[in-house]
């Protein structure tokens, strides 16, 4: 018997028949003797409408005071609104499984607690009180937990941000030192790279906490960066899986009946590519400051305004500069704050004095992410190489110790996924 | 400066622009110095969607197992969906309030906790902790509470039962010792009796505790029965009132600026008619028991299996026995209980010993109403003997101190309300 939490995001709980398959999910698992946690989301589509409500509520009515709306709303109500998206599928899951023959109870963010933080609408798990909660999913009760939702040293719910159910999953598992937490979602696991892409991409069976961290974060949707992060601090093992293959209800016949892609301690990864996955982004801006000054503090001239804006740098570079005088400063945000960031920057002309201000979206960031790197070195060289041979223009590299991610015209985002997808060696199986 | 408790229905808070509509009453009150909690229901409809999922997620699941569904769903899970419409309209209101400079905050019923009794589904609220509640109330901070709604001893949301959020309302303003409770709704007050039937009916500037029981027992859909039993029991003055009628910004000029009735103590009524309102009811059922033995017990026989399937009996009537030996019985159930009565009384056909089961849905109830008929002998017999020139039949009639109730058959139910309305002098004004 293991203790197993479960996590089923919008799309699986998009209505009462998806429900119906997420019960037939938790209730193979059950038939098969294992004690069981279960997070929701709110149906899909649902978070929008209530964050829409929210913001009718606040902007409408601020527009027909003929005010500007530049304050925004209260996180507290925000958080109040929202959260009751995640009441209503976890109090359905547990109907439904209760017409099934399975004893299930849901429990919201503040009657377990889940605590956090004071950050209304993107609060941080602080630890989860499940002394209770344990007793009873020990006895054969599924616990039906809200997802998103927690409660602050206020005595307000809390939510934890978009895609924060991933967290609370990962959060109830660590706590419930839960054998495994099975994130159920629309693929049937973690792929070397986009199959949109690259047909022959496949399934990687196992991926590293550092490697799946690093694809989160280089653009792969399957998981919420701050829910890996969390996975790999409490060591909580993490199954990315299908809700949509048809449930075994017969129960399990063995581990090789689970698909899905286990993410854990890469001690538990027996073969070890030197590269597991191919990840790319497009939602990034490139920013170019022409001729700054090349001195010490120009640097913080330029990225502290963008700081205080909440604008997050990623990718930077800076050449040598040929005069010792001058040099010019390139760097990526996200494209959501580009337009945003051109403002800062400009407003901030006279303390940083630039020569010339460019600026681009149509760029693309494609990685290569693998624990093997650490060991192999020539990665980075090539990479450069079957990238040229392409003739594919790298303008910006970042590297981390197992990712090595390069900056590159959008038009060629799809042709250098597949040169290096074909490179490392992940092409078919 | 007064405390006022403000209570909007779900057609008042049926979408933001309507939200915005009862912040400006909320407003207005406040900008005029007194001290607000407000109760909302959830918007319009969203109730019966959430009942709707509710029903959708035991029955389907159900069906598709092939089995009968006799046993109902989980109640308190039932509360944990249903609570969560009461919970966006709150946290709605709080913002739109805000965006108008007005200081507001959302309360659960958890929050406050507004107590309740165990009976998941319909809970009776047994108190209200408004300590701190009340300390924010009179600093100027409006308390958006949302309605219908409690916490369970079990540390679970309970609801009160449909209509539930006048009580919450009338409790609230009996915890905190409110000058007043104002019911907002899509009517101005209550009527002699319901204008779409007789054009001359008026609204009443006040009524009696007793009398608006009464009504609101008979047929008057205006205050739920529960609520004005609680502000009676309580003293709670209870305004209603319409939310439709545009508010009054720049504050009321004086007391003869609200409309609205208000319900209150019978010495509160300076001038009192003697009827003061004439309601009638359609949902009930006729149910004839045709020569059962007139001996002692039999009523027992009748009515303890109807009690134990949870049918309320309304109006009884036997009539006196010819022969010594045999009698008939006459009642009246709601129409919904009317096919499970017939049921019931059917199984129970040998322990009874009737000769035959009759039943009709085609009758009306039709009740005149006033404090003021305790002393005045006669009513009864103006009632009957104007009903009787109309040549309308009564087939059953219940009376008690402040109000007499005929039976009769549907068609003839405008009539009757006519007729009446006529007698007691409550035509115009």
């Amino acid at each position: 018997m293991a203790l197993l939490v479960l996590k089923f995001g919008g799309t699986s709980v998009g209505d009462v028949d998806k429900i119906r398959n997420v019960a037939a999910h938790v209730k193979r698992e059950v038939d098969a003797g294992h004690a069981c946690a279960v997070v929701v989301s709110a149906m899909a589509g649902q978070t929008n409408t209530l964050v829409g409500f929210v913001e009718e509520a606040w902007r409408s009515t601020l527009a027909k005071q003929g005010e500007n709306g530049a304050v925004d709303y209260d996180a507290r109500e925000y958080d109040a609104v929202v959260s009751s998206g995640e009441q209503v599928t976890s109090g359905l899951l547990a109907i439904v499984l209760q017409a099934h023959g399975v004893r299930a109870r849901s429990w919201q963010g503040w009657q377990i607690p889940m605590i956090t933080d004071g950050a209304h609408r993107s609060a941080r798990i602080k630890g989860v009180n499940v002394e209770g909660l344990k007793a009873r999913i020990m006895d054969g009760e599924v616990a039906v937990v809200a997802g998103f939702q927690g409660l602050a040293p206020d005595n307000r719910i809390s939510t934890l941000g978009r895609g924060g159910s991933d967290t609370s999953a990962i959060a109830l598992a660590a706590a419930l030192n839960a054998d495994r937490c099975d994130i159920y979602t629309d693929v049937d696991g973690v792929y070397t790279t986009d199959p949109r892409v690259v047909p022959k991409a496949h399934r990687l069976d196992r991926i590293s906490y550092e490697e799946m961290l690093e694809m989160a974060s280089q653009g792969a949707k399957v998981l919420q960066t701050r829910s890996v992060e969390l996975a790999m601090q409490k060591g909580v093992r993490v199954l990315v899986r299908s809700s949509f293959d048809p449930p075994d209800l017969a129960g399990r016949t063995g581990p090789g009946a689970v698909l899905g892609t286990l993410v854990c301690h890469e001690d538990e990864i027996v073969e070890q590519n030197v590269v597991s996955g191919i990840a790319y982004a497009r939602d990034e801006a490139k920013v170019t400051l022409l001729k700054i000054a090349d001195k010490p503090g120009v640097a913080a001239q330029v990225f502290c305004p963008l700081a205080e804006a909440n604008i997050n740098v990623d990718m930077i570079v800076q050449n040598v500069s040929e005069d010792g005088r001058y040099t010019d400063l390139t760097f990526t945000v996200q494209s959501a704050d580009f337009d945003r960031a051109l403002e800062v920057l400009k407003r901030a002309k006279d303390s940083i004095g630039y020569f010339d201000l460019r600026g681009s979206t149509d760029i693309a960031k494609v990685s290569a992410i693998g624990v093997g790197m650490r060991s192999h070195a020539g990665v980075a060289a090539q990479m450069f190489s079957a990238l040229a041979e392409k003739g594919i223009n790298i303008e910006a590299i970042s590297t981390s110790e197992i990712k090595i991610s390069v900056l590159i015209d959008a038009a060629y985002a799809e042709l250098a996924v597949r040169t290096l997808h074909s490179l490392f060696g992940l092409d078919g199986r």
